[in-house]
């Protein structure tokens, strides 16, 4: 069956490749998704699926019953784009100014139907039943797993499998990563409450300016200092704005930034550690702040067994020419709460543009992926899920 | 003819009060000054002045031949409003939305207005001559004081004298200032040029946030070390702006602020050291700078014996109840200028608001003054040029 | 033949403690070995092995001679103290005023001693040749395994073992690494050569406090905004000294430190970042620095069969009772140097004291081991020495 | 009577160039003078004048009673020595290792004992008293000058003059300064309360060099940001010292430190400030820090109608080439202690070295001073003592 499953994959590319180019012609922004779910939601009705639509406000599941006992294998694929103005030169490019699929979710949701259609073809021999997760606003927190996973799309679920295409990452290549895998991303706020003036006359101000850049400064020793050096950790000031007349001291400055960490002590060192340095910067001043520090996406932990069994399935599909343990990626991903409820791995598809002097990173308006990596991310996910057995 | 001069301006005050009003509602921002130079030109050309427009742009002047021989006389008021919206309840507030005069020009103006209709009640015994200088744009570099003077308006000038009407000081005292009273204003623009890159992998990026929070804690130093603790010195960054998403690094970073300074030699020293700390910064990161200084208003510097008469002057006018000299000030004025090419002196004139607690610092939304200082003001330039003899 | 083994060192283990008393009380430091050597030249000269002296300078090597054919195992152990004053209240106490034995080598003597004694008992039996290592100055770089090496004392071995008694890590447990183990560990001196003057007259001087504390704190971005968040790695400021009268400027102050990385990348990387840091720095200040980074201990790499093969035996050991790959440590080890040059590993033998309040980290006064450790590290040595196989 | 005492001074010129230089060959330490004030007493008892030593612990007081009634003038020379190794080639050396007359003293003191013994020559016909003040330990704080005046030295005194030899003033240039004229001198001592530990482990330690660090770089922002800026003042941290090896964290970091200013409402800011910004710093990085502040001399502040006095007897005193109004200086004098008890004032003698290319400044193992300057001190002083009229 292995090998029918592939060769139908194969048979379905090219319609594979006009569903990615007709999505990527009509990316919808996270939580603004309506076009392309129901999409999603009348091509699985049409192979005859049990489709539940807003699921967790956008999201959309599919059931295939196989013809024969088996365990229940969830399958996701993320669908929102990005606020980004596509700058190619494909004939398919955007036709919606300033949202762009940048990240690939286009050619997740691609694989995921025709591997759909593929697995619906062998259906009555078909062991167990497969959930196909197809998923809203993964790009924007608080994402749309969460909610999604409260309206139940995993209940029932035995173990749950996920593939990010991966641009930087040649064709042919697959990814594994036992534990940790991609870092919880925490987003914080600082707003420096100090008293504005005339810009000669300091002394009778709070200058919100020096206080915020020194608390920059002060913060690279979290870092630095504060975490133990085995503990990969991050911690960015993305934005920093005190937008004012060039003579005046700036009463307020805002920095908004980002933390990363993989384990829930260094996070949790690292939330009580920036909230006291920016206090004690701004009390050094006789200054305020107000401090909000929002807890984004856990770390992607993948499970230990249910990583070893992908990669093993990987190895063997034909087309996969490398599988190698990859080391964590400090982005975050919010599969991590699938994996929180369900066991399961999340991997990383070889998706290099051929002509490797076109690779632009993930969320770059030029980004494009080799769309052969589609295939070969069906047919990994689909012999993961025709072959566990919990 | 002191006596007369008194009297007359007192018999005008209500005029003053009424031009004054008028202006205060009809605000227009520097370099785009177009009714209030007509309205100044207006008022002159009725009382027989030989009037000249759009001297240096947008400055009016007129000259009072008086009926004997003697000194000619500069007297110079400064026109123009600023980009605040009025948020006093003042039933002459600004009819302009987002203009106001919140610096109290339009007092200065009618200050003079009504002391150029004194004189010319007075014309035939007046000794000398007096050039009435209205001159646009204070409030924003270059000012128009320095196109003023090459359109020639300080020709043939003996002396000139001017008069900012005080907020913070009460009325009655009068304040001049020997040598250095207010000080050179400098506006600097740097641009860290980074590179950017995503929030979770600073190695990938030169961050220009960090960069640029340690150009502004380095900068302290500028004024703590570097400059002799006897000369007043101010490096003040009144923006920062690197706007960027929460997760991403910032390519760029824009910090612009002001250098104020007395003397020449402080101030060439801070433009060499910020430029030479800015670099630095900037290379200890391997990232680089756009730096760009430019040199404002330079130090309002009085002449002696003019500042000595002045005060002298102001002691003996009734009503004056305090002459103080002042200590120098950190703001700047295009004053300066007019004292670069022809002796003369700039002096404050007390005009804090009766009601105390309705004192607002110039520049303030809520800013208003007390109207009877402009009699006082007018008063004391009055005696002045009636005196002054070269 | 393992049991047997076990049995004599289990005979054995009282003189292993004797031994170990003994140099406890008279610890010599690193490159001024001279007791220490010579008494261990003598133990092995008793037993008939082949010794020899003054090896890389203060080194002892000793050669076993199995009775059968088989491959040249070396054994490691280290035998210089530290400039430590004890502050223990042990019977066997350090009669050497400010010298101890706080890092366990005495120890490692002992066990390395016994064990030679045990196979030596075995020897007609004994598969193969066994080279035991005794390297003086592993606390201090260069250290003394550079000088063996080069002396020869690697020359025909196949593979070489070593561990260390580790105080924090409890009793029983075998700690292995595969790859990466230790950090290399270097050092870096920075005067900042500046300009001194009087405390009240800053602008006549360069003050070297101010500028070696800007390149203190811009250090933090290194670790925090340079290195690779997967990639370990530290930077520290141990000294900073400018010893002054309180009323003057320092014109010089000097920084000293070290670099812990595990990757030869990062390790050249901060090298010359740290470099670029400390003249940018001094540059923004119109001053200099004098720069010297001195590179010490490479990492510890463990081979990987090597410590496959090292895990296999200690599980199989009686008395073991755990066995873990441990995270890296950021601490060095000139074992690093063998590695280079032969295959083996480097494992960690739990060696925490019983009563676990008196647990003091290595390098500190009151430091001591649970002595049973010395007998473990003896059987698990013991039976890799037996069992490998090239 | 004016002639007269110049021209005794004339006479006496070469004696007091051998007292300069027998004291130079024998300076004595700060509270630590015992043959200086010896021989001070000596010569005035032998002028017969009522002597007092041990005044205040180590000063002397002399009284000389004029024949007609007058004011009682004060006149005051300092006499101690500094910790410092001479360096000149002079013949009259000092024979004290380590000890030197760095700072003008002994010529202030062979000023004042020649000057004596003129007025003395003109005892007779002098109006009023003379009291003579050779105070001791104005180099090191609390200073001599409080206890001189607890033990009753200005008991009576209209009026006190001093005056100190500046060698970076040429001969012939006497400075007087109105008001403020040198800084009050304050000491503190900061201890950064951290946690130390193993250079490879920051995360287990609280790093006390990179919490001084930061409080040194913060430190700048009290002088650029809090201070008027028409304000002077100065934080200079003389000493940071944190020596450690170079692979530890410091647990310590001491430093210490001067502040500098001329008003008392500055100085109140600055030492609450700094406390401030001392704690604040620690707090970010959980440490704690030992803070003390310890005022030492005053401002020198002088009186309004003495300094205008003083002026203009020096203007008059031939062999005086040039008055000027100095600007304030940073450095202070416990002088300062006087003006706070009796009207007066205190000026500078130049005294620059002949041949310029020997200048040094105070406290250089090279200092010297034209000798020449001491009789134009005693003739600007004797003058002012003599006509001063309260």
């Amino acid at each position: 069956m292995e090998t029918k499953l592939y060769d139908l994959l194969d048979r379905f590319y090219n319609e594979m490749v006009e569903i990615r180019r007709y999505l990527h012609q009509y990316p919808e922004l996270s939580f603004k998704e309506e076009h392309t779910p129901a999409y999603i939601a009348d091509f699985h009705k049409k192979l005859g699926h049990d489709v539940k639509t807003n699921v967790g406000r956008r999201g959309v599941t599919a059931v295939l019953q196989g013809g024969k006992p088996g365990p229940v294998i969830a399958l996701r694929a993320d669908f929102d784009a990005l606020p980004i103005h596509e700058q190619t030169d494909l004939p398919f490019r955007s036709k919606v100014d300033g949202v762009m699929h940048a990240c690939g979710h286009d050619g997740h949701t691609a694989t995921l139907l025709i591997l759909a259609k593929a697995i619906n073809a062998l259906k009555e021999k078909w062991r167990g039943t497969v959930v196909f997760i197809h998923q809203h606003a993964e790009e924007y927190a608080p994402g749309g797993a969460v909610d999604m996973i409260k309206d139940g799309c995993l209940d029932g679920v035995d173990v749950i499998f996920g593939t990010h295409l991966w641009a930087t990452v040649p064709h042919g290549k697959i990814q594994y990563k036992h534990g940790p895998m991609m870092a919880a991303v925490d987003r914080f706020e600082i707003e420096i409450i100090g008293q504005g003036g005339h810009g000669a006359m300091p002394h009778l101000t709070k200058d919100a300016v020096v206080i915020g850049s020194q608390l920059v400064t002060n913060m690279q020793q979290l870092v630095s200092r504060r975490v133990d050096p085995q503990e990969p950790a991050v911690v960015s000031v993305g934005s920093f704005v005190a937008q004012n007349a060039f003579n005046v001291i700036a009463d307020r400055a805002k920095l908004t930034g980002t933390v990363r960490t993989f384990s829930e002590d260094v996070r949790s060192l690292l939330e009580k550690e920036l909230e006291t340095i920016t206090h004690a910067t701004c009390q050094g001043a006789n200054a305020e702040a107000d401090f909000t520090y929002s807890r984004g996406y856990p770390a992607v932990v993948n499970h230990e067994e249910e990583t070893a069994f992908l990669a093993d399935c990987a190895y063997q599909v034909p087309g996969v020419t490398e599988t190698e343990e990859m080391k964590p990626q400090m982005g975050g991903e919010d599969f991590a709460y699938y994996l929180k409820h369900a066991k399961g791995t999340f991997f990383f598809t070889g998706a290099q543009h051929p002509n490797w002097e076109k690779t632009y990173p993930h969320h770059h308006p030029k980004f494009d992926i080799d769309e052969r990596s589609m295939l070969l991310a069906a047919k990994v996910m689909g012999k993961a899920a025709l072959e566990y057995d919990n």
